[in-house]
């Protein structure tokens, strides 16, 4: 298990794979984003953004946060509660069949004022496509148990 | 359809209706964010914050935004992209059978520098419970087509 005074500014840590699949694109945007790029080829088609049926941006959110919950596992990340998240941005489409991994970096740290048991830990959550191109950033503030109280 | 100029700073509309199922909440859990305390009575029970079985917090995002897709279509919002969003916090947690609706606020209004026919229109979604508590709040950045260029 990591605590607090485990974490450093600037490491990351790469792990995972998320095989993005056509039906789980349309169930997702079916129930949670229903937009005709996320659903129907031919109006994907001709959406000069997208060019093909492309995950709900929302979706590509879920899998970078179930990517993290696999690394949190395997890293020995336990944090004691998610603060909230900031910064989300798409930078490239997700389209069916690409694989997506995840790469964290701890981009800031401070002691809770409200917790003296605990930390804050800001990662900087990426996930990247199979051609090397972060597809999605965004910033994850998490509470994380402090071995030494302040 | 609404066009940037017709959007204004304070503006709010509430709308929609979303019946949180505790069969939606472990499907949503088990794919995306398998904890504990969203897929099990008895560790939801043994957990202080939630106490019983709770939805994702990723899981309230994505029926936040299914209620604004569903917005956009009566109110006329017609976004040409989503930019992203930031600021999203939680505040109480979302149990099986609650029902939200979604609150919508115009926060902040510019012009688009890099798109001079479009304007970025900030929305401060938030869902709120039966109780009027808010549960989550996040905003949106939209890119939303100008009626005059600049």
């Amino acid at each position: 298990m990591m605590y607090f005074e485990d974490y450093e500014l600037g490491q990351t840590l790469e792990s995972g794979e998320y095989c993005v699949t056509r039906d789980e694109v349309i169930d997702f945007a079916r129930k949670f984003d229903p937009q005709d790029m996320h659903l129907d080829d031919a109006a994907a088609a001709a959406n000069p953004v997208f060019g093909r049926l492309s995950a709900s941006g929302m979706h590509t959110m879920a899998m970078t946060s179930r990517m993290f919950v696999d690394q949190a596992r395997i890293s020995g990340h336990r944090p004691v509660a998610g603060l909230g998240l900031t910064d989300m941005r798409l930078f490239e489409p997700v389209y069916p069949d690409d694989t997506l991994s995840l790469r964290t970096t701890v981009v800031a740290l401070r002691r809770s004022t409200s917790r003296p048991d605990c930390g804050i830990v800001n990662l900087s959550l990426e996930a990247i496509n199979q051609h090397g191109r972060v597809v999605l950033r965004y910033i994850s503030a998490l509470l994380i148990q402090a071995r030494s109280p302040l």
